[in-house]
């Protein structure tokens, strides 16, 4: 398959209180008292029949406002540099955001899915939803490299990554 | 930001024994006897530096045999009806499969991953890896909808989202 034919589009957009990646918490769960809302385009919304008897979503976004990559970076949560793809750092070849959030509600109609905490920039464009099923996602003794040792070292991000 | 700008790109394939859906396990740890493989291209290698710290990693691919996707769907776990994004159906807006996997060695310079148990095809193009870090990603008293009654009823895909 070609790149070419790898076409995504927006299913909707995030509306959150932050429109700038400085002061934005690092992970969805670092901020739970943040209200943020999910606006799914009319098309979709039929996909969202029976999501409000989930607890938790992940949320794949297109992280819009990230500046291009590097492969080594220094991430928010660390003053050492890592491999990209040992962190979460927004500036990666495909710019998708990975985020799992706490549903609040769902307004199936409206398009409206109210979440708990987020570490998304307002506007940003939804790909897609998935549902979190502990069966499946649940690991609790994954060892986590370099995070280990530098966690809670800082909860906001900053500006590295920003366009 | 216009669709037109989201593009994205292969940063390798996956390598598994699986080259139809038919048979294959719905979910990565339903089937951990099984080994396969994530080779990564040569200039994204360096971002893997540091990976070998870590358990699992969410892998990102882009699901390229699945057919067009429909808003109400019966997912392979269930006999009845729910909606696209109560599921993990390979059929989506965006066919963007999230596959939380296993690492057993990472070879950074042969840009090669092998990992334990996989749900995804032979060839299937890789958009991004990221790390699984517990403190983020574990929520074992999350409700899980409809899938609460259905799980264990199927442990393998079969075609109904083929192309």
């Amino acid at each position: 398959m070609s790149d070419q034919e790898m076409k995504i589009k927006a299913i909707g957009k995030v509306k959150s209180a932050y429109d700038k990646h400085d002061g934005t918490p690092i992970q969805a769960n670092y901020e739970t008292s943040n209200e943020a809302s999910l606006l799914i385009d009319p098309e979709y919304r039929e996909g969202l029949e029976g999501l409000a008897g989930f607890d938790r979503i992940y949320v794949i976004c297109w992280l819009d406002r990230s500046k291009p990559y590097k492969l080594s970076v220094i991430p928010y949560l660390d003053d050492e540099a890592h491999g990209l793809f040992t962190t979460r750092a927004p500036s990666r070849p495909n710019p998708i955001g990975l985020s799992l959030v706490k549903i609040l509600s769902v307004d199936v109609k409206e398009g409206i899915i109210r979440i708990e905490g987020i570490d998304i920039l307002d506007n940003t464009p939804i790909l897609d939803i998935k549902p979190y099923i502990p069966d499946f996602d649940v690991f609790p003794d994954s060892k986590s490299g370099w995070y280990e040792k530098a966690k809670g070292k800082r909860l906001k991000a900053d500006n590295r990554f920003s366009k």
